[in-house]
């Protein structure tokens, strides 16, 4: 067993780690109405691409509780504002529309069929669903994933994409969770992750309690470290892939595949198919969440920089497939091109 | 008459801006002996490699001052003692050793010949000299490398080679207020530049006080800027330049490097001729400083990292003269090969 778990259900409510907190005070929190689920997500207590799709389930899930005893008309008038509040939450990570249209589906399958509370109940079995789904898939990618890394190697990641990120075990950290479980000696460089520090509070965080090798750095010492010849291999998460490859991931992602490409280092997105928005063909079309300033001039409520500056605080930018090796996901090693061998992967489910 | 000078000499006492204290608070430190001006080098109240340079030429002014008095061989062992603890302040920016030398040669130069106090004033007319030829020097580092930012184009720089970093007007950024200067209408972006943070807190507050538009990013956005189309030039200072062009600068420097020679963007150092290090051959000589590992896990006191994390803090990295497309001197704009055009440069002063 782990032990990290982002998420929890609890028959009745859900339990999240509040990872604002971290790494200073583990303090968990519960939800039990879908209004405090989309606080979380929007505030970020919880994150990560599949994190979030697996919480907004729970948070519909919530949602349906509440109106479990209401007629149908009712209900569904008050299962839209659920959804719609949580679709509201964050633009970027395409987990969060592919759950809650899982979720709507078992709505519409039950409507004008099945009473109100049965299709709660199967709301609720299917976000659970949803998240065993999803630690089974984290293990198979890193199943999948751990040949990238040979003992030896320097591995560079960036911002979270483990435990935390996802319900259990991770994506890129599920990679080299798996290639650490199978006796691999490697090393693994953490960039920060500015602004909102995933890296040092979380990535650091975990890698340091599961007894993984690794150095905090921060994200302008990268460049140097492929430089010297310190990083063998850039394993990084998605928040969404595009039908083409393109990956849209943690802002300063693109800027090391970049260097990676520089340096002759092979850049692996992890992630599950799930993240592949298939109804979009390329980057562009990936909606990019700008952040409020004061992520970038205030940390831990302290000011850094002049009152009334000007700031630009994109969350994610857009990875060309054109610079990723590999995209490792539940259904094996996808590499390029990836338009047709994404498509094999769906096809083949 | 610039807004901000970050060292003024007094007669017999020095004054710094303590750049530590900015944005928040604009406070002034007196250093009446040469040990309080080796701390506020070491601890970076001042830094910079032109305003170090400037700095430790005061430090050894005020260490004289302290011996005006003494016989001559007290006097010489005193000053070994006073130019030995400036030396170790800091290693990376050359700029240090080549005050502390041309201030050496005024005690060489009068000695067995001089009285001692007639050494001691030379010895502060020098220091004198030395900060105000940084700032002409600065002034036309600005004019040579005006030309280089064009109306409409957005101008990437990092950490702060302004009129903090400098004696006065800086060296990056006097190339940028020389440009501004001319009505120029341009878009500075300023990465905060972790783990000092002396983007956020020093360019920005100089810019804005300047009243040259700039937008603060976080060093992991400066790739997809670049992606985007919004870089059209990267301005650099140089804390060390080997005599093949090789350039040590803040960490970071490199990677942007990179990312330019892939964006097709040109780079350039902007430095005096005093950054050049004749005495090594390639970047491979310069020594890195590593600074504590509490500038990354702590901002401004604050913990952002679990206790017991790894880390490594290289304050600079060298850029490769390959990736570099100028260097914008006093003595004009040296283009490539620069290991030919920096020595005519030299032989031309």
């Amino acid at each position: 067993m782990p032990k990290v778990a982002s998420l929890v259900w609890k028959n009745d409510h859900l339990e999240l780690i509040d990872q604002t907190k971290l790494p200073l005070s583990f303090e968990v929190v519960q939800c039990t109405t879908y209004k405090e689920v989309a606080d979380a997500i929007r505030t970020m207590k919880v994150r990560g691409a599949p994190a979030i799709g697996a919480t907004a389930a729970f948070g519909v899930a919530l949602g349906a509780l509440e109106l479990r005893a209401v007629p149908w008309a009712e209900f569904l008038s008050g299962m839209d504002k659920v959804f719609a509040e949580l679709a509201a939450t964050r633009p970027t990570a395409v987990n969060l529309f592919w759950a809650l249209e899982r979720m709507g589906k078992v709505v519409e399958d039950g409507k004008g069929i099945a009473p109100v509370n049965a299709v709660v109940d199967a709301l609720v079995d299917e976000a659970e669903l949803i998240a065993q789904e999803d630690i089974d898939t984290c293990h198979r990618i890193g199943e999948v994933g751990a040949s990238v890394i040979s003992s030896g190697a320097g591995v560079l990641t960036i911002c979270n994409a483990g435990a935390l990120a996802t319900v259990d075990y991770g994506t890129a950290l599920g990679v080299i969770r798996a290639a650490h479980s199978q006796g691999k000696d490697f090393h693994v460089y953490t960039p920060e992750t500015r602004p909102f520090l995933q890296g040092s509070r979380l990535t650091a965080w975990e890698l340091l309690e599961e007894g993984i090798p690794t150095t905090l750095i921060t994200d302008s010492m990268a460049g140097c470290l492929m430089q010297a010849g310190k990083v063998q291999v850039v394993i990084v998460g998605a928040d969404r892939i595009a039908a083409n490859g393109d990956t849209a991931n943690k802002i300063g992602t693109y800027a090391f595949s970049v260097l990676a490409k520089y340096h002759g280092i092979p850049f692996y997105v992890a992630a599950p198919l799930s993240t592949v928005d298939r109804g979009i063909a390329s980057g562009r079309q990936i909606p990019i969440e700008e952040r409020p300033a004061g992520e970038v001039t205030h940390i831990c409520g302290h000011q850094i920089a002049p009152t009334g500056i000007n700031v630009y605080n994109p969350a994610f930018d857009v990875t060309p497939a054109g610079l990723i090796s590999g995209i490792i996901t539940e259904a094996g090693m996808i590499v390029p091109p990836f338009g047709l061998h994404l498509e094999q992967a769906f096809a083949s489910k």
